[in-house]
């Protein structure tokens, strides 16, 4: 084992999990603890058998700034980020990188390939060059990475067959690199060595869906699959070499097809970590995608997804600004928290119940602490009502129906 | 049949249905249409045979402003709401309510209880108020009417040993009737009555849910399913009499009941049409409460619910303002409209592939065009990205997935 006890004793007690389970969750790879052996943070473990987590992106793909990005950083955690990716693009991310993740007390995610394309979009995928992303990368503290070592050249005629092609960016780059070369995947040819450095830092390995859907009407197609059964072998490789792994997933998927999803990938990768965008059930809530996201993601979460990554507002649109930033994480840390009453938890159960008994109580200021987001519930209840009255303004005193039924349910 | 031929064939093609399974499902009551026989507007259909629909609540509970009124009517029409209720308390209703049902093109529901409290908070559920109400309100219109019937007097031990004991405001009004009184429920007691009244206006009643859970903690407990049983007893009763009947559902529910929730709906109405607020899957999600019950709601629509019951920012905390009624009628949307894909709809599966077609193909103006809000989406664009490039600000030209898996997978 790679922890210490005193980080499996904290996470057994954050996690309300007894801590002989835990460590036949670590064992098994069914329960991972993000964290990069240089780092000093508390470690974050996802897993079915732990609470529902989720993550937030941050990053730039056009002109840096370090500090609107260390805001977005704290906003996210403020508002209940429990992991953080950078998804900056292009050569000259190191920098923006290494300060960030010193700022960082969640593990920190990065994309390795994202780092391998120059600003005019040209690609080095040598394995030199892959090599040394991810040992510098890793070397600087990152936590856990993505890496999209699925997707092979045989895939990819099934991917042209769909509405939306390849809708991940690290997919994209790397079915281009396929079909220009007509070489395999780099990132599959050299995939053990990958795992050595990984290994070295105890660096999570993120498996990449490079061919998730793109829209509901690609879900659940060949192409799909044909990667998930890939990363299902890959996953076992990674447990060969001792490196703790998650799998990635879509995406776009319709609401009848989200269990199919999560049962699939669940048993091709023998119940590893699943880590989900969204999914989005519907194509057309542009402008609103964070909540179409986190209707999908609750039920993912529902059926095992173990962290999920959340979307923001600008999804589709454009690059997500600070209050994007802010909504989206808000919005699916109500998604993990359903997961989590769900799941059955005391910490979720407990706050719950004070919050509905605060309720009744007419105890205003009690509910605003409860509240996931305090002083979004203050503000709109100073908005609404000018006095703390004992009754909410939706009924109005005389026609309240907590005040009637306290009063003649006296037991 | 209480239908014209033409009424059915228009219905049968905007809601995908073959007329003869149409007129089975209206048969067997598992599909209502509603529309008083005075109302000159589009029947709308709800079951699980046709489209998801989305209620929309206005209304106030103190001073009234029709004009304020009216003006959120028409923003839950603009919105995507197919049905409104209109939950003005106070015996002054009648003129704003009368104003409000000439002016709204879809089915007009109320409370009729509502009007029964008087502004002091006194009330009169004498049977000649009961049925004077009633039938003034079919009489103006109303084209359908949450009856709270099936609350009864043997049920309240149950609701007292609850977190929140009763959280429906007519569920509170007959709870307190019934403990100062030690009579039964009034609203139950003249139950034929009220039928004769709402066949002769073909009204369709929805059974109210007085006792539906206002809490996780309170959900699927004996008080909540005794009354559904109850609301079981008396859709067999509609049905001989020839009244259409929906069934009200929670309210609060965390994702491990709600399809339990659902199942036992159907299960015990002979799978009436279901009409659920919500749920809530989590209690603490104070100011962002529409989306948490979106979740809910899209889950339950999921697994069988007709008509989804909009819930807004200002649930728990206040009377929605214009602003929260947008919002949270957008947000439903999504909702049903995630529902009606997964239920394999053509109008869905067409919009959103097309939507997915303009997005590979930059084409934005089209995207907007097909967006759930269009102008949410045009306003989100313009001001993340000032030209309209050929890939979005997310990505950034060089690095846009879309761009690069369109150009290398040409088929």
């Amino acid at each position: 084992m790679r922890y210490s006890k005193q980080d499996l004793k904290q996470i057994s007690l954050r996690e309300e999990i007894n801590p002989k389970r835990l460590e036949e969750e670590l064992d098994s790879g069914r329960c991972v603890v993000l964290k990069n052996k240089s780092r000093k943070i508390k470690p974050v473990a996802a897993g079915r058998a732990v609470k529902c987590k989720i993550n937030v992106n941050i990053g730039v793909s056009g002109p840096k700034s370090v500090k609107k990005e260390l805001i977005k950083l704290k906003t996210a955690i403020l508002y209940g980020a429990d992991t953080v990716m950078d998804l900056s693009v292009g050569a000259e991310t190191s920098k923006i990188r290494k300060f960030l993740i010193e700022k960082c007390p969640v593990p920190f995610g990065t994309v390795p390939v994202y780092s391998m394309v120059s600003k005019n979009g040209s690609v080095d995928l040598s394995r030199n060059r892959i090599l040394e992303e991810i040992e510098n990368q890793a070397s600087e503290g990152v936590d856990f990475m993505t890496i999209h070592s699925g997707l092979r050249a045989s895939h990819l005629s099934f991917a042209s067959k769909r509405v939306c092609k390849i809708v991940s960016r690290g997919g994209a780059v790397i079915a281009e690199y396929m079909a220009k070369t007509g070489k395999d995947n780099p990132f599959y040819e050299y995939f053990e060595d990958i795992l050595k450095i990984l290994k070295k830092y105890s660096v999570t390995i993120s498996l990449g869906d490079g061919l998730r859907p793109g829209c509901c009407a690609d879900a659940s197609d060949e192409a799909q699959y044909l990667e998930l059964s890939q990363l299902g072998l890959l996953r076992k490789i990674c447990r060969k070499n001792g490196v703790q792994a998650m799998i990635e997933g879509p995406g776009h998927v319709p609401l009848n097809l989200i269990e199919e999803n999560v049962v699939k990938a669940r048993e091709e990768t023998d119940d590893a970590p699943l880590y989900f965008l969204g999914p989005l059930p519907v194509d057309i809530a542009m402008g609103r995608d964070h909540i179409a996201a986190a209707i999908g993601s609750a039920l993912a979460g529902f059926y095992g997804v173990s962290l999920l990554c959340a979307m923001t507002p600008a999804e589709h649109i454009g690059l997500p600004e600070l209050a994007d930033i802010r909504e989206g994480t808000a919005v699916f840390k109500i998604a993990a928290e359903a997961v989590n009453l769900a799941r059955g938890f005391q910490e979720q159960k407990k706050r719950n119940i004070e919050m509905s008994a605060a309720r009744k109580n007419f105890d205003w200021e009690k509910q605003f602490a409860l509240a996931l987001d305090c002083s979004l519930a203050e503000q709109r209840h100073a908005k609404l009502n000018h006095e703390k009255e004992k009754f909410c303004s939706m009924c109005g005193e005389n026609f309240c129906a907590m005040k009637r039924s306290k009063e003649c349910l006296k037991a």
